[in-house]
């Protein structure tokens, strides 16, 4: 049987293993802790990085609430049930060096009056700069992972993620996406609560990987100014991303959760550009033609 | 009677007068312009400023456009009418020097079916950094402009303003308010349709002369780069505000209306720093103690 409290706990080991080795990593900067509670019950644990070798600004946020259910998340999720519990990891690391890309994971499990209950997640990439081998190798890293639970999940969580990192004002994806999965059941997985809460596990653990491997070559690469101004101006589409679509924001927002933790995803340094036009051919246009639904990452 | 198409002449007109001044006031940058249809019907045109001499980044768009209402906005304006008709115009202006605040202006006419009609608006100002004086100024300003049309008007507008240009999240005012008003007819306010519309006018027309009064002893005010930090750091509220909340915003994203001029208002460069707290009697720990509801600036 699954234990909420259980949940909890091995998802907060896991913050702390990823935060150790993420300092590891970045060699420079530490994370500063912030245990807060939250009012309507339950509380958290946020850590973040800043002014890194690595990371420019970065949290890896635990937190585990509970309470009544404000109405506007009743209508968001059409229910009448009235008790909330949630657990979960939220990660986004903005690094400093454009051709290092922007990560996010997030892994959560959420009950309802001790009746509805469901894991839901995901991990996705966002390159100011796409490097089409590293898209490749990080699709194909996540298609292993997902297929030692699920020979369905990959492919169901990667159009997911497509859909759902989607910035439609803008008509471009986030990123190169990944993988969204959200409502995980025995009923709709074919696999057990243990082997769901198995597969959450295994996404959370395998952030550390996935990330050396996308950072190892990139951060050493030289950029100009102009390269960090493109940085600048694709973080002001992620916090266009967050504070007007995404589910995570929204829900902490309307449960009154600790704004400095909710918002730590935000970029700490953005552009708005009026108009901005990439020339023809260059890494800049590249970039803008790979951010669309559907691509075949595991199939180049 | 009031005719839509001349109130959309009035506005463009106001629009012209009021870029042609602000090329005059900026002394260096001049506006481009970029004429543009919507799809589903109308147009308009966005004149967008950049890398002035007092403005860094700033826009005045004049927007007439009708068509089908979208059913996101049929629930927004709890209304069952198909046909809309929506003229107006939008000035968001960034300055260079922190000590300049920004300063935010609308006024529109909306029409549903030829049967429902009102005009809205508002004038608001966010300082980076309050000065009390230039606050009171402002306010006495506004307070003079609406008496001359209802004596009920500045007290109800500037509540109003209050209450909309609020940061419920960060439980912060944008800034020091200003007016803000809605669906103004003759039934709410006994006026003609007449006078709503020259109230409306003389709204527009006293931008120049109120940021003419902000802006000509702080532009030459210096400044260090540890308060052009503190400019950033406002200006992502500013950004929080208007994706999160602002109806002009949501009414355009959900509209199809043109993406970069709805989101001209977007500030140039933002800054999201983690858990900053100002220290205590400095002039930014001053200006967040200003940023709340129910000042009686007026009454200073």
């Amino acid at each position: 049987m699954l234990d909420k409290h259980n949940i909890a706990t091995q998802y907060q080991q896991i913050q702390n293993t990823i935060c150790e080795k993420l300092e590891f990593l970045d060699s420079k900067a530490v994370f500063e802790t912030e245990n807060w509670q939250r009012k309507g019950g339950g509380g958290g644990c946020s850590r973040v990085i800043q002014n890194g070798d690595l990371i420019e600004k970065g949290g890896v946020n635990f937190s585990a609430v509970h309470g009544i259910l404000p109405d506007a998340i009743k209508k968001l999720f059409k229910t009448k049930n009235n008790n909330f519990f949630a657990t979960g990891i939220s990660i986004v690391l903005h690094p400093n060096n454009p051709w290092v890309p922007i990560i996010h994971l997030n892994i959560r499990y959420f009950e309802m009056d001790n009746d509805l209950k469901w894991f839901g997640g995901g991990i996705d990439v966002t390159p100011h700069y796409v490097i089409e081998a590293d898209a490749i190798r990080f699709h194909k890293h996540l298609k292993h992972v997902c297929d030692n639970y699920q020979s369905t999940f990959y492919t169901k969580f990667k159009a997911w993620a497509d859909d759902y990192f989607y910035i439609k004002h803008r008509n471009e994806t986030r990123g190169i996406g990944g993988i969204f999965y959200d409502r995980l059941t025995p009923q709709n997985t074919d696999l057990s609560w243990e082997q769901i809460f198995e597969f959450s596990k295994t996404i959370g653990n395998t952030f550390i990987p996935i990330y050396e491997n996308l950072v190892s070559q990139t951060r050493k690469l030289p950029f100009t100014a102009q390269q960090k101004n493109w940085q600048y101006q694709r973080r002001s589409r992620y916090a266009e991303f967050n504070l007007v679509y995404d589910s995570g924001t929204k829900f902490g927002l309307e449960t009154d959760g600790r704004i400095e933790s909710i918002l730590m995803s935000m970029p700490p340094m953005a552009a708005w550009v009026y108009n901005y036009q990439a020339s023809a051919n260059s890494n800049e246009a590249k970039t803008l033609d790979l951010l669309r639904k559907g691509i075949n990452w595991v199939a180049k």
